[in-house]
């Protein structure tokens, strides 16, 4: 199956307990993309500046990702800057230029139209619509969105949503989506807003799904250091959509491996900066973490 | 096999977002001893006053609980009255009357001495060690402390560790002992203090097992709704132990299984007040919320 990814491309400044890196490659488009590549075919919407890397949009073509649909706009890439604390659950946005970001107005080529599945990365509820429009017949329409989108764009989002047949949000999201502090009571509140299904970050502590009835826990991998947290939901995004579009499989059994898939990619991402991980990652790294999900796990 | 649990019996007072109880039955060995009741044979080593009701006495014992070792004192018995925050992961402690709990010196009946596994729940680690000098030859030594006593007693506590099997420490007293964030660093620090295995209860996010190299991950039922926290973590080790003692078998994979029982007996005491949800469960309630957790884990 085919993946159209539409996000942000970005230029981040990072600095974590372990180090700190300056314009370093980031956005969840980049993120979610490098990462699906490992499993399927994938297609990038997005806009960069005039002063993105040649290089960096090399890299993405050599791991076969289709970058037609990235346009490079007159002006700066988008720009994030941010500082984690001890407990890296906690961060702070130290800058944020929206610079070509600020007018992104996604066009699908042609080629794209025809895509399974796509993932909307968390930009404007409307502008996620808007690709939305442009895709033929979806077989799986994923999405994503921020405590920013939830807070200024409520009505964008309930319309958003009745489209929506997986919603990935965190716990935070899921708990100002919904007003409920438990988090079963708020993904019931929010499947009922629309999604067909709920998958909920949780960072440390893995993720949960809900569908229907159906409730699928998964731990986060133990890490002894934990680098640069920077992207990992998007990266898992990647590899769980990716693996699933890899299996041609839609069913709750899939979705579960590819799930896990999609853990395993969060795993690696965050061991070091930026996508730096991934660029060294191979085939059979995946699968022997795959299986050391199956050891964690397994009683 | 044959259980041996040292700990508290205690009135509780206790506050939740739900609704407020006084003078209710509480106290580690409590807790303990009643969840593991539904497995195998438990023999309880505390200390209650005489205002102690013979009501909750002759519970226990209608659960075939072996309580020869609880030594009725002049006096009254240990008093806690706390309240949980919206967020029930934070509790405030209003007050605390150790009472008889004062002068506790666990002696053990004779017929206690041959026991396979002991509990030491999070008293004094003198006491703790006392009870294991009395003991002939466990095959199992698992032992929970506090905060109270690893910021209070820490050459207490270096003693006991390396004479102990099986830890079981929350988040918080696992970063106390070892000074590091990350819970998988902090975990390797403290199995270098002594314990064989540790056990790390993280609340809604479920529990970490270390032993050796091997990592065992299991996520918290996840409830619509959590009533009253109190005595989770007994509750936990409780149906943990008991399973395990019921099997016979201390092997990693008994083990496991063991595990997911104590987090499905956890599962159950936090969906009402005290013990309330354990007087009425039966064995297959627990049966089916273990299917449920097969169900909630596999891929």
């Amino acid at each position: 199956m085919k993946i159209v990814v539409v996000g942000s491309m970005a230029f981040d400044d990072v600095e974590t307990p372990f180090g700190k890196v300056t314009r370093v490659i980031g956005g969840s488009a980049t993120y979610f993309s490098v990462a699906a590549s490992f499993f399927a075919p994938v297609a990038v919407v997005a806009v960069v500046g005039e002063d993105f890397p040649k290089a960096e949009l090399d890299f993405l073509e050599s791991r076969g990702i289709d970058i037609s649909g990235v346009r490079v706009a007159s002006g700066r890439t988008f720009r994030w800057a941010g500082r984690y604390h001890e407990d890296m659950n906690v961060r702070d946005t130290l800058d944020l230029q929206l610079n070509v970001f600020a007018d992104f107005a996604p066009e699908l080529p042609e080629s794209y139209r025809d895509a399974d599945i796509c993932f909307l990365g968390a930009i404007n509820p409307e502008l996620q619509q808007r690709v939305l429009d442009q895709l033929r017949a979806p077989k799986l329409v994923a999405a994503d969105t921020i405590t920013h989108w939830i807070e200024q764009t409520r009505a964008g989002i309930a319309e958003l949503f009745r489209r929506v047949d997986l919603l990935t949000v965190n716990d935070e999201e899921a708990r100002l989506l919904s007003g409920e502090r438990n988090i079963v009571g708020a993904a019931r509140k929010i499947l009922a807003m629309g999604p067909k299904s709920l998958l909920i970050k949780r960072g440390e502590y893995g993720v949960l799904h809900f569908s229907g009835d159906a409730i699928f826990a998964v731990p986060a991998y133990p890490l002894e250091q934990v680098f640069d947290p920077t992207g990992a939901g998007d990266t898992f995004a990647g590899g769980f959509i990716g693996a699933l579009a890899k299996s041609g499989d839609l069913s709750p059994a899939s979705v579960r491996r590819a799930i896990v898939y999609g853990s395993v990619m969060g795993s690696f991402v965050v061991e070091d900066f930026s996508l730096r991980r991934l660029r060294t990652l191979g085939a059979e790294d995946i699968e022997r973490r795959y299986r050391q999900f199956v050891a964690l796990t397994e009683f």
